[in-house]
């Protein structure tokens, strides 16, 4: 369903207020987006949404939009200039495909995208919500969240930072949108602050869960598992709290933070099983 | 009073939902977008949010949001991959003061920001206004408008386009962000849609008129005076209007565009004499 929402957005058509969509610049947008990616955020966005009484068209939209700043980041993070990545879930990336200027652009544009379509009346919930999702959203991917967790990234492989650096590193580079995927259904359906800020809670849970089981498998796994370069985080010099700290300890720290988050979801009973289970993808995943 | 509001709106304090403001990360947005620029778009939407009877403190949040797309523009346009230029206005661009990775994360933090900006309850709209400009917008700067533009700009280069093509190139790169300056006093002020589609209109013409005085400069006018690199047109083989036409035509057509601009102003009367000046300086600038 979110591959179809997607699709539909990234069509050919311009929309009312848009000139035209360039041929090559919608290509490299669809092949950053469309490209076989696990739709986590997004269904962390459906499954909260469902627990707070979000239609699921709406629900669909706000994900969709979450999954455009995702895939920015992404195509953003792979140029040369940054992490330099070929290879992005076993396919070129978007400046390999295609050239730098135009990833540069796609991921603009993807960015761009993603308050289009919040903001848009096809979103059908109450214009406060969708501002709150705005600015929730924007502050979740800007220089205080996603956007300065990765200059942030950039950084550490000069100055290597202490635990505390790196926590607050991941908090901002991964965690903040996981942390804004789980708290959208909240906003989307209008509940109250305790919901939202539990719900906050639980996508910090399985951010920090996310980024742990990554730099496990950075630290033990191979490319062809994960369908890109790993053994990056030691080779670029960079810490992570699993390097840090060892694999058995992560995967302790692991075990405790599903704990944790499913405690989180203890009010919401069967309603929440497939939060419950994706907090265990989360931790438990091998690519 | 557009600077004020650009430097607090920039400031090292994170606000709610943020996590920290990476300090190298927002000098190189300071950088970007506290050099001294024109601020003709934050201009252009104080004196028709004025025509509408928006708030100046409204207006001046709307301004910002669009300066920070205007300088997140400039920024990555002035990328290596992209225009490649090392001097804008007279400065070092942000990638050669600082470097290509944290260029690239200041323009995705500066055009995120601009729509925390306008879904901020700070900014004192009704609800719907504030929505209806967030799209407004993410249309007029995304691959329908000014990121498409760039797009088409770039193929320019390597696929002489023909005067249709370069019209509407302009009409995306430069004219949408204009067209929208205009136009958010009046979607600020939920004027009629006859007000806000004549003020729209008002915005090409006026985003017409500035790039092909643009054009004219870089064909006749020298680096000292502009405070950047110029003849760069002519030696990357791109065609403008200005170039296939020549300079008296272009003269002519400013002549032309201002006198339309100052026509569908006329219902304003003499609240509208800072923008009819506003159209003359666009067309008539030296630099």
């Amino acid at each position: 369903m979110v591959e179809a929402a997607l699709d539909t957005i990234l069509a050919a058509m311009p929309q009312a207020g848009e000139i035209a969509r360039p041929e090559r610049l919608l290509a490299a947008m669809r092949h950053g987006v469309l490209n076989g990616g696990k739709r986590l955020r997004p269904f962390l966005v459906l499954e909260s949404a469902a627990l707070f009484g979000v239609k699921q068209d709406a629900a669909l939209r706000v994900a969709a939009a979450l999954e455009c700043i995702h895939c920015y980041s992404l195509v953003h993070d792979d140029l040369p200039a940054m992490d330099d990545d070929d290879l992005r879930r076993g396919q070129p990336t978007v400046h390999k495909a295609f050239d730098e200027a135009t990833a540069i652009l796609a991921g603009d544009s993807l960015l761009t995208l993603a308050f289009d379509i919040l903001a848009s009346p096809e979103t059908e919930l109450p214009a406060q919500a969708r501002l709150d999702l705005i600015q929730a959203l924007s502050r979740a991917a800007g220089f205080g969240g996603m956007a300065g967790g990765q200059a942030l990234d950039l950084a550490a492989a000069r100055d290597l930072p202490d635990e505390a650096g790196i926590i607050r590193l991941q908090a901002m580079k991964t965690g903040a949108l996981i942390r804004f995927a789980c708290e959208a259904g909240a906003i989307a359906g209008k509940a109250s602050s305790a919901d939202r800020e539990r719900m906050a809670e639980f996508g910090s849970a399985i951010g920090l869960a996310f980024q742990l089981a990554d730099d496990l498998l950075d630290l033990t796994s191979d490319a062809q598992t994960m369908g890109k370069a790993t053994g990056k985080d030691a080779q670029a010099g960079k810490a992570t709290l699993a390097s840090l700290h060892g694999p058995d300890w992560a995967r302790r720290q692991l075990r405790g933070l599903v704990l944790q988050a499913e405690e989180l979801l203890s009010p919401y009973g069967e309603s929440a099983n497939l939060l419950r289970a994706a907090a265990r993808f989360v931790a438990e995943r091998s690519h």
